[in-house]
Parts: C-alpha cells; structure tokens; sequence
C-alpha cells in the first residue's frame, strides 16, 4: 500500500532528489526541437543520423569504430560472444551481481551457452586476487565501472590497471560495462579514452546518467565491430529506424556530458546528509560518482511511511521504491541527475533537520 | 553509377510509385501530433501506453494476449524458440525465401540452434504435397502470408486451411508470418482474426504496409506472452521505453488499417499497366495484395537507364533500386502506400505510353 503511495507521492512532489525527471513524451520531443524534421532515417544500420553519433562516440573512446545498439543487454551480449568465439573459450567472469547475471534472464547463458564464473563476493568489489583465484580459462572479464548494485563503488585506477595488466599477461580480452561510465570521470580524474584504453571492448549507455530514451554504444576494433553488426542483426537489434533513440541520446549527451561533475559534487553533499542521520549510512561513505546506496537500519514499512510523511510536509520526492534487506534494515538507490540542482538548499537542510528528529 | 542516380532521381521527383513517402524525422513527429507530452513512457514492457496496443491487437487477431517488439527478427526467432521447447523438437519448415532463411544472418541457427527445413523450391508457394514428403519431426511450420520475396503470393484459402489441417493432425505448431497480414485481407475479403485463428502464433509488423517507424506485436495464448517476454529480456529488446515505436504504431494503424482495400485496388491497376509493356510481367499477374513484383526482359542497366529518363521527362519515381536476374533479366518490387493515389491518371497514362514505345 505504501509502496504505491510513495510512488505516486514522489511523482506528485515540486522537488525530486532522482534523476532528471519524469520520464514523458516531452523527452523524446525535447529531442528533436533542432532537428530539421525533413532529415532522413538511419536504414537498417546506415545513414549519418547513426554513423555520425557512431563515430564520435568512437573518438571520444579512443576506438577504432562503434555502434549504436537498442540496448545494452544485446550489445553486452554480443561483445561476450565475439571475444568468446575469437579464442574459442566460453568461460568468462564477472562480479556476482553484474546486469547479466541477475537482470537478463539468462540471456547470456541460454542464447550464447557461455559460461559465467563470479568473482569475490556480491556485496564487495573483485579484486585481483579473486580473478587469481580462478581455475578456469577466460576469454574475457567483464569489469562494471561503476558496480551499480553495490551503490556504485569504483577500484582504484591502480588496482584497475593491475587487473587489466593481469588479464593481458594471461591472453585475457578485458571489457567495460560502462553504462555509467561518463558519470565516473570527475572521480577518476580522467577522460573517457583514458579508460577505454585499457579495455578490448567498451559498451556505454545513454538513458542512465545521460538522460536519453534508450540506446547503446559498443566500441572496438574494425574487426570486432564489424562482427557486433553482425550479431546485431541475429539479435533482432538492427531496426530499419533507430533515430528516436539516436538523436535523443546525441541530444542529451551533448546536454548533459559537461554536467557529471556537478552529479558528483550533488551526489556527495546528499550522501553527507544521509550520513548525519543517526539510523542511516550510504555506500560508498562518500559518493565516487553520482549514484550512491543509502541503507537505514530501520524496517522497509517504517522508512515508507517516514519518507511518505516528509515527502508530503515539504513537498519532496525522496524515494520511489525501498528494498528490504531483512526485517530491520532496507535501503534505496539515489541516481543524482537534473531534478537535485533545483532544490532550494534552505528546504533540503529543513527536509533533514526533519528526518533527524524522527 | 545509375544505380545511386536512380535513388537520387526518385527521391526529388514529385509523384511516387512506393510505400507511404519518405522516411524522414516527421513520420515520427506526425505521430506525435495527438499526444500528450506529459504522458508517462512505457517502464521495461509495462505501463499503459504498451499495454493498451497491445491488448488491442490481440482483440483484433482474436488471440490471448499480446507483446509488442522492436523488431520482427526478434519476435519471431522467439516464436519458434518456444515452439521447439514445447515439443522439444528443434526442427521447423518454412519457404526457402522466408525472412528468417535470408535476411537474418542465421539467427535462428546461431542463436536458438534450430534446424530450419526448406519447403518447396524457391521461386513458388509451397504447397501441402511439399510438407508432407518432409520426412523430419516437426515442431512448427512457418507460412508467410503473403510470400514477399515471389511478389507477395498466395495460397487459396482453401489451400491453407488443407496445411493447417495437416499440420493439426501432425501436431505441429503453425506460426504465421504476417509481416503484411492487414494487407492481404482485402484478396480474402476476412478478418485478421478469421486469418489468425488458423494459427497458433502471429507475428504482425508495423513498418510496411502500416507505414509507422518500426516494432512488430506477437500474439497467442497467455502462457506462450508470458514466455515471449522473458525471450525478448534475454534478447536484449525488452527496451525502457519503446513508446516512440509504439505510438508510431498505434497512429499509423489507425491512419491505414481502412485502406489496405485501396492500396490493393491501386496494386491492380500499376500491375495491368506493367503487363500491357512488351518487356514487362507481374509477379503475381494479378496482385493480391498491396505488393508484386516487376519482371522486365532486359538487362538491369537498360531498365536503369529506361526508368531514369523517365522519372527525368515525367518527374515521377518509379524505382529506387533494380536487381539482376542475368544478363537479360532483371526485377524489382512494388509496395502501394499513400503515395501512389496522389499520382494525376493522365501522368500515369502519358508514362506508360512513354514506356510502351522504347
């Protein structure tokens, strides 16, 4: 019952601490207010309404050639398939709760047959000496920067580096699950080529911290990319149009790019905030990027209804959704966006004044 | 060289022999014109904008349910993936030009290890003595209604009721391709539900005769939806927001479903004037459908710069593209949308008396 109430409160609330907004119609239009309506469709995967956002993604990367695909699952897919075929060893090895393992039904293992072995445990990062430990031959280990489910955590780049070094030593093809890549780089101090550089295969997002409707980049070689269109089209992902989703990721991408370090900053200052309560804390402690957990030690219905009653006394989208982990203790995912810079800081510092009391 | 002309030249002349005009940006931002911008996406196949489509082609195919897909490739390698668990068999038949045979790069075999069965030879229908000397068990048959690649032909009603008798008595699951199932209700003078209860599972697209910007539905019983959603998550299509799709959709069905009768009209009419040309026939002779083919007795640069000249002299498009058949033979397809009623009968008669005397 509060589940629903507080989504719907949230919807209705003047100010949002999630993302960039609702997730309407005016999106997609907003998309396309300087785009000569008279220009052509992408066709089956050609046309420059896709090989342009195609090739500047790939600069930006640092990679050879890119392409668009309707969704990360297919194009993370894919990338797996190709390296595994290439070396002709379907094992591969991911963190316990990469999207793969535990958001796409299986897709790997029942389209593809390839086999994942996890690395370390689900509520920590890999490290090296996990990937030590594995018996198996690998062609690939995907690495997720940032590991969403565990509030989006980052290795060091040192560590990164070590990781990837090892896997080059051993024949290894390393691959980025960087649906979250751009909004990590203010924390990395880097550019997105920088990190990209140390992977075979890169697959970025742009509905997540970008904004966009839906849409994917995979990036490579020549080689592999050629491939990716390939199995793009087995997959059923080379759609006779994708410029919807095309030109509302350009749109939003060129929106948005120059915005993570704000994302970053916002996302620090809340988690500081959660952290000042007495029965809450977040992972990471401090934010690397703009996406944080916060864990109460408080039961799912008693954080519902303290989150519906302070969102309806200051008119404050705070959560949509909160997961229990047991009986006294749940927690909820924030994703910093364009809706947390609007918040008068007056009413945010009332908002915990608030919650602090409770 | 004439072949990038033709294109060009077909594309800026005033009057149109193909489809629904050009696929440009406004075909989706037409589609828009009546809805509003404060609509909420579709979230991950859920939500009304998906459902209510939903729910109405499956009211209007007669079937159960109903699930709406990017693409066909996608819909209907997962059709056939389900039959086979069914039955656990990983044999089907269908025509040797059928969309999954050659214009899928072997999705099916690549992905879902299913043996397909060619039946028949590939310039005709198959017919219900060709499914019968198959000597395999069979989980599904495959009929595309109408056989796109011969033109667009069809079985006699009777003739398909006699394959689909057959297949029952076998107990092999019938799957319709129906890619252009609206468009060949006029030629049978039915319903798509009376077309569809021949059929355990229908695929229907919404690019083609619809003339919207992509997306397929699949339709059938409830448990065979429920099944059909965790293969499109696997798949990687079950997309955060397929709503420009979509509405897309929902607007140009609306738009066209009533003319298909007119489309087909119109179809008769272009084919009888191509059969009165010395070097020119019909695939079907007489359309039954919105679609055939030209068949013309010279060679692919002859007909090339024949058609360019005229669209030249007339400012009319009539081909964007000729393919070889040898030497002496070459062909192309003819798909009527929107486009052709606009053409003045004079032009059309002063075109083809132009044709008539090369």
């Amino acid at each position: 019952m509060n589940e629903l109430l507080l989504k719907e409160t949230y919807r209705n609330a003047t100010y949002h601490f999630l993302g960039h907004g609702p997730r309407n119609i005016k999106v997609l239009l907003d998309s396309f207010e300087n785009t000569d309506p008279l220009t052509e469709s992408d066709i089956y995967g050609e046309g420059s309404i896709i090989s342009e956002f195609e090739n500047e993604i790939a600069t930006l990367l640092g990679k050879e050639k890119a392409v668009f695909f309707p969704s990360g699952t297919m194009a993370q897919q894919i990338a797996l398939r190709i390296w595994c075929d290439d070396m002709k060893i379907y094992n591969i090895a991911y963190h316990p709760l990469a999207h793969l393992e535990i958001h796409e039904q299986d897709g790997l293992k029942k389209l593809h047959h390839i086999h994942p072995i996890l690395l370390g445990e689900k509520h920590r990062l890999f490290t090296l000496d996990d990937l030590k430990n594995i018996e198996y031959s690998l062609s690939t280990v995907l690495i997720e920067l940032p590991q969403r489910e565990i509030g989006g955590q980052l290795p060091s780049l040192d560590e990164l580096h070590k990781i990837v070094d090892y896997c080059k030593s051993k024949n290894i093809k390393v691959h980025l699950d960087g649906a979250r890549l751009f909004e990590i780089l203010p924390y990395y101090n880097t550019s997105p080529k920088e990190i990209a550089d140390l992977f075979d295969s890169v697959y970025v997002s742009f509905y997540k911290g970008i904004g966009g409707i839906a849409g994917a980049i995979l990036a490579g070689d020549s080689s592999f990319i050629e491939k990716a269109k390939i199995w793009k089209r087995r997959h059923g992902g080379d759609l006779i149009s994708l410029y919807p989703y095309i030109i509302s990721a350009k749109h939003n991408f060129d929106l948005k790019y120059n915005k993570m370090s704000q994302y970053y900053q916002d996302a620090k200052e809340l988690a500081a905030l959660f952290n000042s309560l007495q029965y809450a804390h977040t992972f990471p402690h401090i934010p690397v990027s703009n996406m944080f957990h916060v864990h109460f030690s408080k039961s799912k219905e008693t954080v519902e209804n303290l989150l519906l009653e302070a969102t309806l006394k200051f008119d404050f989208g705070i959560a949509t959704r909160i997961t229990e982990i047991n009986p006294n203790n749940c927690r909820y995912e924030i994703s910093i966006g364009d809706e947390y810079a609007k918040i008068p800081k007056e009413l945010l510092n009332k908002l915990f004044d608030y919650l602090k009391i409770i």
